[in-house]
């Protein structure tokens, strides 16, 4: 398959909606890593997903990473797959910063691994962030984006590091005919609108984009850029969509902010309107449906049905 | 058609439930003002609100005034809305009080007119309100309801003048069929439950009633009026009905307030229970529904199936 | 019917979900007491229920008190619920401690009374609590959950009160075939899984069981136990479940908890998970589904579709 053919094969068989594996935990209720389990194990969960009505699933890597998979278990994971008819779209790399102080090499050369298998398994993106491990004082919170966490730093050391870490990434990429899509982020290099669009334009590769996860941002406790802003300046160079939304609640004359995570259609984020100026940008990118908190799974179903429904109703 | 006729004619016929035209934006992407678009782009705003599922609109004029347009472009808006077989129940009049300080005079004038096409256009209703044009301050607050504004005065001479316009418009809509609908709101003469009867039983007019607009109120981060008196007293004044609803919370301890915008099936204003008591007070108007932040049309149409539901549930 | 036969009966007949009467009031709109009201009104609570969609019943005595009925109006209460093929699973007795420190006694009386008509109403279970009546201060709140109430006694001769009042009520349900429930709430001796545990553990009946009903716990706007934690400690030794869902806010920086009110599949706990987790620990009761605020009912109705799903998809 040729980079263009792959680039231009959602629209050709109408929108790619992807379930993350989010909601699947990397050790089950008997204390197996799933990354270990037998393959059955694996099924488990894709049939929960298949049964959610998805034919498409992000392979998230806080459950599953399959970069870390022999070739042995990854054929593994292509017969499971194949076997349960859903068909990766995508492999989502979480909290593996290339320029993470501590491990931003190791995160590199995962990540160089992790493209390999995703083109293996035929998907047509990676996607890739700059944020951190959670801290000991995030996994304690109930919700980690209200803790205090690390930023990248903002000298232009760092800036061109990631600038050559994630153009490795992106030829690589371009070379397996893969996407690769940067994930927003809070206190990231890719945490606001304008740093975003910088860092994608700075890179300057026809396959890498930008992955606008902005429920990663309008659910934090702070003042956030405008919306409509945000989507503006980042729609046009989205090629990766990472969807899930939040209550936001801000009381200006006390000045407190507050979220909590909703289904598409009833946060804050307008996603009706979202898509169809991201279809007028010109994205076809794949969608990924998440959920933080709470039935993930069951959220990311209503969204699909929502998702499913507006796209539906653009076409009428 | 007699002012008989116009008031019977919901009930007969099965309910009127509008969607508001509120949702959409008066300047769309491309900079047009809608106001002066071609009647085309208001065909597409109506088949949007169609394939949500509305046989009825609301002309809300926050996205389009028909008082402002020429005879020539009132039948072109009817004419589109015909194309669309989209019924048009009502006008509302956002924001054009006719006591404004500043523009009572012409929000007078200019709701005589709109009274004028929604006769031409062979609306039931047409909905006025007190509250004024939102201030900078709350043009760039998430939620502009957590901001102050202006107060009406509460002198006597500003209630009759009040009195004497609504009955102006009361009486001219009458002459042309209409019920004129004055929507609650806080701050204003129409701010409380009892206020808002005691206006509508000074202006004296058996076309005139209230829009007991509640998702005003109880979105509101300050103590509120008991949600089931408010009911109580307004339901029998009530000839057309903006609805909308809130999750509403309130810390004892705290003291603290806080809103955010839901659907009506999930919000603090139990509507299965408010239309049950409207109907028995005797309530034949259409309903209107709203919803701000998010998707509008998407929670409105979610809306309009639980609204449907209650209704029909009600005949079984 | 033998006590095994009433256990095993939930599990052969497919699932029981029943709905909480919870939502309608004691006194209706025309001040007549739903206690003291023909049957007919009884009739018109019962074909809502069945017009949204349930099979079966909680009788819950914040409507109706079966247990002070005379045996003439029971039997009335029988035929009704047959006509309108609506089967009582349970009653819930709400605030009727029966280590009350005013009305103890008069509320143990009150059980055993309910624990008969229970029986003759061929109900599984009943489920009963250690939470006293609301205070004033409480029935002026919104959420009456965010006023302080009166906490249970921690001394040891108040657990012994209790282990043998509640085996009295579990000795006397056993010879009904009844089961017998004590619902988890905030502050009193079944206020922490811990606690729970070890008092149903103390009573040491087979019939005597949890009623997990963690919406009490994670609608607190303070800190709570590990939703995880609670329902690994307490679904082994549960034997009914009342079930509904808030959406929690918490603010790691400022230390904020708050609450609403919100569907099962939008809330915090995961309900697909901690469904799965006790019907793998065994769970074979009938669920109740709940809910404050807003239309109860109707809430109830979407999260009866919600569970009715996530049954089925486990079957799958």
């Amino acid at each position: 398959m040729t980079g263009e053919a792959s680039l231009a094969a959602p629209a050709e068989s109408g929108w790619v909606i992807a379930a993350a594996t989010l909601p699947f935990p990397p050790v089950d209720s008997s204390g197996e890593h799933i990354q270990d389990a037998p393959a059955e194990r694996w099924s488990t969960a894709f049939a929960q997903v298949v049964r959610e009505g998805f034919a498409w699933v992000d392979l998230t890597d806080s459950w599953l990473r399959p970069g870390d998979l022999s070739p042995a278990r990854v054929s593994e994971l292509a017969e499971v797959l194949r076997q349960e008819a859903l068909r990766p779209a995508a492999i989502s790399l979480i909290r593996r910063s290339v320029i993470d102080p501590e491990s931003g090499l190791d995160n590199l050369s995962y990540s160089l691994r992790t493209l390999e298998v995703a083109a293996q398994l035929h998907c047509s993106t990676v996607s890739v962030g700059l944020h951190r491990p959670l801290t000991s004082r995030q996994r304690e919170a109930l919700w980690f984006w209200t803790v205090d966490e690390p930023h990248d730093a903002q000298d232009p050391e760092t800036w061109a590091l990631a600038v050559e870490r994630l153009s490795v990434l992106g030829r690589h990429a371009a070379d397996l005919d893969l996407l690769l899509s940067l994930e927003m982020y809070e206190d990231t290099l890719l945490g606001t609108a304008a740093s975003s669009v910088r860092l994608v334009t700075d890179i300057g590769l026809e396959n890498v984009g930008l992955n606008p996860d902005l429920g990663n941002l309008i659910r934090l406790h702070r003042p956030i850029e405008p919306i409509e802003e945000m989507l503006e300046l980042c729609l046009p160079h989205t090629n990766y969509w990472h969807m899930k939304n939040y209550y936001r609640i801000e009381d200006s004359s006390s000045g407190v902010i507050l979220s909590a995570p909703t289904s598409m259609e009833l946060g804050v984020l307008n996603y009706r309107h979202a898509v169809d100026l991201a279809i007028r940008h010109g994205f076809s990118g794949a969608f990924c449906l998440e959920h933080y908190g709470g039935d993930g799974l069951g959220v990311m179903s209503t969204n699909l049905r929502y998702l499913t429904a507006i796209l539906q109703s653009r076409k009428a």
